[in-house]
């Protein structure tokens, strides 16, 4: 328990904290205010939570391709006509439809201690399938791309590749022993089939040792044979690695029956608050609609779809009139093809539209921490001359380096500035692309909390622009 | 899903975020240097998850006075004594002993509207029973203790009071809100009494909407009336709210057999490393480890409990030796008494001890976001000139203001400066007095943060110690 005494203590400190800033007074204060009333309006407000539970619940796994991932976007346009926007539309996009098929087999075959046992695999977005009858073969276990060159194709050839690096712990934020392992999921078939291997089995890209495999893209080359490929849970793999130690000839079975279909018509799904002074100069804020064919969704990228309607609520719900038009974007198949982001990007350019900002939550919808912007020197000095305005609510990282996956692709058409919403980061990797990535995972608080950082950014941004120009970065 | 490139950027920024600090560069180096081997340490070891797990799920609740307690005294005591550290000892407490007898029975009986219906109801932690035939009566609903006050005796006398004030979700600290209702359920019972109430039901203290009661403290009054006093919870709370709007005159019926015992012996777990320059200036790091009677205390203080054991585990694991001495204290009793923070405050007065530094950790294992510092100018200002080294491992807030409730006593004894360690609000009252706070709620990598946080700046004090003369704050 905490003393009520302690906790008033916390309170008045905080408070304390927030220094005058480097701009006029007479803004701090309007501003200030305005950010307190998002906060309070995101935190009172039940109705992202709400649109997340629809969108995890009553339409759930919506993969590329999928009649889910139709529901979501005939959901996500009704949800936005609903609010009087001044503009909501869909952009056609031709996505791949992949498909699992048959529920996976994984199985540790002919093991000297302990002979067979199934484990838990999942197939590998992208992957070919084993065929109906499946395929056995001896193991080879490598944590590195170095270490399965040395093997050379006269030990890998005709196996199954077990790439068994794991996350590397020490990271404080997760998102950096993802990358240290993230190679192996996606380069790992590509690798393997060069000398020859038939299967390809990648340990789940998780910090957590768990039973649930965690899915992912893969990626194939053209005139590399393309080799079934699947994911192992951690715990799965811990135990593989130790029986191969003991008895290096023992097999793994492996049966998968997923495919690739046709391209099917898909949609980027938009609404937009046209802007009073700078109708012109757009600020966009998004999330991916699409997720993995597992779970729900909900933090990859639920979240960030529903914290990018907020803020449009939040806009229309406080009688705020930006300057500048801000647009909501659901972007379309992030996870396996970025088909959506290319083609708003090309959009974009066809049109010769002006985006001067864009934000994109696709870390989990956790507590903010802060953003990283990927821009000129000007812009990010001008987003530190608000840091008094933000870290009171925790935003204290605004760090250089930032963007996501869907809006990538605007990349240097203007001077748009990429951001990307950094929220806390323990836990994402342990639902990640999986079926435990569900509504239940998600803190009502820490996702509106999250929402309302966005706002508050797209505000400063829709009231001040971001050209970065004269800005001197606060201290 | 994030790209590859984006987390890398990410890394590279926030690496880049290290300024380099007011104290001299070499010390820096070794600092910081020691600081990210404790957390890799802390990150790498699975040591305090399985200590956590032990404690809640193999002693689970820990009331003062129940077998349960005795069980995790002992338990913390072999775990320290296995520890090699220079001495591990136990501090006699008499503690209350309260039980909660039959599983409650809440019901709202003769609405006119839905008849009659049970709601989960908890007793509050110290309250008297009802009696074997339980009680029932009307309800008289109300948001504050003015409100009360205006009812009056006549309105009062006979009935159930119901008070139902929420927390107030626009404080970004969920503290803030906790301490803005909790006095409803410490001060209910006395107020209501004091009318001629026969009974309370207090509305559960989380921010959530949730099935599961909340216990907690409450007290009553020499020469007042003590009356039964239950939680009920919020989906509970807001149903009775609704039906009362419509028909007032229903009835509510609660039945408790709660009742407090004797009082037992127990006692505070005391494990510590003698420094070596100077031993007698003493670091206290510490939680609580008793326990509500529901649910397994996990985040509630078994985190804190074994994040204490954990600095003292990496100061031993690392080979550091500190310079002045570091003691890990399990308080017994700060749920229903604070006997043990009492006692040991008591202990280290008549030993003449002196403590340059107390540190609790009493508000979740969740990602920690800093320190509250209550002590003097000097010392706050010499915290502050850490930050450099803090920060970069996401301890922004070193705020004034903090300490904890069993470090309390502690306050006036020498310069001792009490410091509470600070990590992420938003979970933790959704579990907080529950059956829900279980060892499932903990995130590994939070609590190991959590704990190499509180390592760290155990490691500064002990190098520096902590008596603020002639530190200047670093901006
Ligand atoms: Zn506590
Ligand atoms: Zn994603």
């Amino acid at each position: 328990m905490l003393t009520k005494k302690v906790l008033r203590n916390v309170v008045v400190a905080a408070a304390a904290m927030v220094t005058m800033p480097a701009m006029a007074q007479q803004n701090y204060k309007t501003d200030s205010a305005t950010i307190k009333n998002i906060y309070n309006n995101a935190l009172t407000s039940y109705e992202s939570y709400e649109n997340l539970r629809y969108l995890t619940k009553n339409i759930g796994a919506r993969l590329s391709g999928s009649p889910q991932a139709a529901a979501a976007v005939e959901w996500s346009r009704q949800v936005m006509e609903k609010m009087g926007l001044d503009r909501v539309y869909l952009q056609e996009v031709m996505v791949p439809y992949w498909v699992r098929g048959d529920k996976e087999v994984g199985r540790i075959i002919n093991s000297k201690l302990i002979g067979s046992q199934d484990v838990n695999i999942l197939a590998l977005g992208g992957s070919v399938g084993t065929g109906e009858n499946g395929l056995s073969a001896e193991v080879v276990e490598v944590k590195s791309f170095e270490e399965l060159e040395k093997l050379g194709k006269k030990k890998v050839k005709g196996k199954i590749v077990f790439f068994n690096r794991p996350f590397d712990n020490t990271h404080v934020i997760t998102g950096a022993a993802y990358g240290g392992a993230v190679d192996q999921r996606g380069g790992g078939p590509v690798a393997a089939a060069k000398l020859g291997a038939i299967g390809v089995v990648v340990r789940s890209m998780t910090n957590d040792i768990q039973d649930v495999p965690h899915t992912g893209g893969t990626r194939y080359e053209e005139g590399v044979e393309k080799i079934p490929a699947a994911a192992i849970s951690t715990r799965g793999a811990e135990q593989l690695s130790k029986l191969l130690a003991n008895d290096p000839n023992l097999k793994f079975y492996m049966r998968m029956t997923c495919e690739t279909l046709p391209d099917v018509l898909s949609y980027n799904v938009i609404g937009e608050i046209k802007g009073t002074e700078k109708p012109d100069e757009i600020i966009l804020v998004g999330g991916h609609l699409d997720s993995w064919d597992v779970g729900e969704g909900a933090h990859d990228d639920g979240t960030g779809c529903v914290q990018s309607i907020e803020v449009l609520r939040l806009f229309k719900d406080m009688g705020i009139k930006p300057k500048r038009t801000i647009r909501a974007v659901m972007f379309m198949n992030e996870e396996n093809g970025l088909r959506g982001g290319r083609k708003y990007a090309e959009e974009v350019k066809a049109k010769g539209e002006k985006h001067i900002a864009a934000i994109e939550s696709d870390a989990g919808g956790f507590t903010p921490r802060g953003f990283g912007i990927d821009g000129n020197d000007g812009q990010y000095a001008q987003v530190l001359t608000w840091k008094p305005l933000l870290a009171p609510y925790g935003l204290h990282d605004l760090t250089r380096g930032g963007g996501g996956a869907d809006i990538g692709p605007l990349k240097g058409q203007g001077t748009v500035a990429l951001i990307g919403f950094r929220p806390d980061s323990q836990r994402y990797f342990d639902y990640h692309h999986t079926e435990i990535d569900t509504f239940e995972q998600v803190n009502r608080r820490e996702m509106q909390l999250g929402a309302a950082s966005m706002a508050s950014l797209v505000y400063l941004i829709s009231e001040y622009g971001l050209s970065g120009n004269g800005a001197k970065a606060a201290k």
